[in-house]
């Protein structure tokens, strides 16, 4: 049979397939209904008991039979930690987020200027918890939650379609809980200062360290067109840093190195005209033994980064203003001083602990409400359980993902999975937080850690080249699937040999 | 000395940097003037010989005793080719291109779908011709050409910056050549389809590559989310290409081998929702061996893709439709019908081949004008030749790359380096394309070879395996730089031991 009759058969195959609106239809007619999802469905369930009640599709809520559903509402530490460890024999587990990756935060500073591919530190929720792609009641949902009725256990969300072109406008549905997570984060803050969501450049997501790198690139390039002035030069490639926390100075470290490195070689005709300046109005690495901050101090003068002691007044497109008056013109701005509450958790109708998160008790629960925790950044302990809220940290929320799933799973085994059916039985200890040190790099080949427990206890401190091992040691190991962890090695060792790509795509 | 007090006096000196106009004055004040940039050089240079002369900075022209400049345009193959070979001993290289990298067009296709990382596929300039970055008289500069003048031997320059927020306005500028080579490609064509341009995608660029498989991502995820009509799953999951070239069906392939690799085991939900058509006016694969067509259409339809015989009308936002009325609704639709000339050469005032590209001689020279070439996608043989324009193939745009490196270079040692100097020394023989052979891939290890050098002569042709093995060793030593052989190889062994990724970054 000769391709071209082939083809001719196969056309008229397809066309017939388009005629109507039955499209494709020909090609599934063996296919059962969609459930537990379509709008007849959702409506059946919502005549039912009401869950979905005003006239949105849905998740209904699940029966007694069937298994119970956990919604996460967030893919971060915290949630992607529960969910890798939730009993899936006994839970659905439906998670709404608006990414559908993890982001190993610790690493992407590393990713700004090349050192490590951006894909290498995200890690997609269905490799964490394969369920939500295999399992028939288990679903990840690209969506914005956007309230909660704890007395109906059902949650409003919306897709997050990032305006995309073609895409379906925002479509509005609800979701049947059993147990609901909060584990939806925190937002970077600004202190309400004037520009700086405009003009500067967080640094907690993948398409912030590409956004960054875009501009970096673009600058190193922009500044070697004939006739720049030099006063411009020298702004286009003024990177600033506000904020001296260890994301604060990991990017500054990284960024220096990139410069030492890279850009002498790389872009040799500009090279003397780049320079790096952290701005902090206190100490850098506050939180750190000081010994390690003067080590980190001492490195990072020594890698050419300048800092200045100063407070933030306002932001203009190519410059900010320092509380002194000072102006200091800028190419890049990456701010990085710290995270606060996010505005759909200070609209959540809880209780909230110090600093305005959702506030739970010692065993992460919710009080004031059935079936309903949360963990991590948007969570804090309540003034009445007398302990302190924990930082905005990677370890304290991953620690807490895997003592909700293991304390739900617990509730599971005990017959209380299901909405409304949370035993009296024994939840086993609450929750402590054990703090195992606090770690930071400063550049090539020097990290910090900090063994201490706590900021006047006594412990070990170690930086320098051990250091730096044990730090790239330890998150290698966090780094959750074997993919990943061998991609960051391959990474490391290609810009060792190679050094880094330069390419803007 | 404590880290505060050393923050302290750092800041403090710091702080006196930015004082007035002359921020990092003091760490610079060693400097030279920056030569042979600046508005004043340029300026200087303008007043000594009007290169420059309508008030523009730039780069002025070169003297007798300097190298001489060599000015190309573009960075695809035949550019990339053309500045590897070049003679930097006797040529200044200044590039001129939107954007730093080449792109290995023929593994752009598998970009798409995770099957190679973005990166693996796009190689920086500065690794091509280390020149750009290193030499004193040697630029890339992110720019776009917008005009020539031939007499003066200058062209006009504007800085591209996406609109990026930050960034410089566009800047003009001009750049004296001694040699200007146009390599500035082709454009896709759409035949003046109404809707192409805004809801159709092209698969030319890393940028477009990064589009599709944002979108392929979404439209997977949107169609999980409860309500969404099975009417609208399905057009969600409905990718169609159009053109059934050596792109559409390489495209294709690979779509449809994620499909049945991954989508299958990671979006099971939806697996029975996603469909590929390919639409094809003639016949797919047209200029290669009926029996490899034929193998093609075989083994595609055997992994899933539909073909569709017919003509593309009008595009519409969600759907297309046919010269016959019939509608196809999509949710992803690329667009590869081919190449034609682009405005930018559509405007040049030189004569043009048919086809209306940049007309050049047997010596890839434009023979109206001193020190002009045009090489690759942009340019064809002169009717006055008597040869047939040569078909727009990465193959023919690096052969000439090389052609005309080594016709420059020998030019250079013949004394004839710079404008207006050419001797009428022996150029060599002419430029003569020999066609090696099309490569095409359908999915996941099988490829066609077809290695007729014509369409009308008769020779070895392979399909399956065996050439699967040849195609992709063919690539890998056709990939620049070791980096990224090494990377293409580790992203082949990664998605064959763990799949593809699929976090939407």
């Amino acid at each position: 049979m000769a391709a071209s009759s082939l083809l001719r058969s196969l056309t008229r195959h397809a066309r017939r397939g388009y005629a109507g609106t039955g499209a494709f239809s020909h090609h599934h007619h063996q296919q059962q209904p969609w459930s537990p999802f379509s709008t007849s469905a959702a409506a059946a369930a919502a005549a039912r008991d009401g869950a979905a009640g005003r006239g949105l599709p849905g998740l209904g809520p699940t029966a007694k039979g069937e298994k119970a559903r956990v919604v996460v509402l967030g893919t971060g530490w915290a949630g992607s930690r529960l969910m890798k460890d939730l009993d899936t024999r006994g839970y659905d587990v439906v998670c709404v987020a608006p990414r559908n990756h993890m982001v190993f935060t610790p690493l992407l500073a590393s990713t700004c200027v090349g050192t490590l591919e951006f894909r290498s530190v995200a890690e997609p929720l269905a490799r964490i918890q394969p369920a939500v792609s295999k399992s028939p009641g288990s679903y990840f949902l690209l969506a914005r939650c956007t309230g909660v009725d704890p007395d109906a256990h059902t949650i409003d969300c919306e897709t997050v379609t990032d305006g995309e072109k073609g895409a379906l406008e925002p479509w509005k549905f609800k979701v049947a809980y059993d147990k609901l997570v909060f584990a939806c984060g925190a937002e970077a803050s600004t202190f309400g200062i004037h520009g700086v969501t405009e003009h500067a450049i967080f640094l907690r997501e993948v398409h912030h360290a590409q956004e960054i790198r875009r501009r970096l690139l673009l600058n190193l390039m922009l500044s070697d067109v004939p006739g720049i002035s030099e006063e411009e030069k020298r702004r286009l490639l003024h990177c600033v840093v506000v904020g001296g926390g260890p994301t604060g100075v990991e990017f500054s470290g990284e960024l220096s190195d990139f410069i030492l490195r890279d850009v002498k070689k790389r872009y040799s005709h500009v090279k003397d005209y780049i320079n790096v300046t952290l701005i902090e109005a206190n100490e850098i690495l506050s939180s750190f033994d000081v010994r390690l901050r003067q080590y980190a101090t001492n490195q990072l003068v020594k890698s050419g980064v300048r800092f200045v002691q100063g407070i933030v007044k306002d932001v203009q497109p190519n410059k900010l203003i320092l509380d002194n008056g000072e102006e200091v013109p800028f190419g890049l701005l990456v701010w990085s001083t710290g995270v606060g509450a996010s505005r759909f958790v200070k609209s959540l109708p809880f209780p909230k602990s110090p600093g305005g998160r959702i506030g739970v008790d010692e065993w992460l629960r919710v009080p004031s409400v059935q079936d309903v925790y949360a963990i991590g950044d948007c969570s804090g302990f309540l003034e009445s359980t007398g302990k302190d809220v924990l930082p905005a940290l990677a370890q304290v929320a991953e620690r807490q993902g895997k003592f909700l799933a293991s304390l739900l799973n617990h509730v599971m085994k005990a017959g209380g999975g299901h909405a409304n059916s949370e035993t009296e039985a024994d939840l086993g200890p609450p929750f402590v937080y054990k703090h195992l040190g606090s770690m930071a790099t400063v550049g090539r080949y020097k990290a910090l850690v900090d063994l201490r427990q706590s900021k006047e206890s006594r412990g070990i401190s170690l930086a320098g080249f051990v250091s730096f091992f044990i730090w790239r040691s330890a998150y290698l190991t966090r780094v959750i699937s074997w993919r990943n962890r061998f991609y960051v090695a391959i990474n490391w060792l290609t810009t060792l040999l190679f050094g880094r790509d330069i390419s803007r795509i």
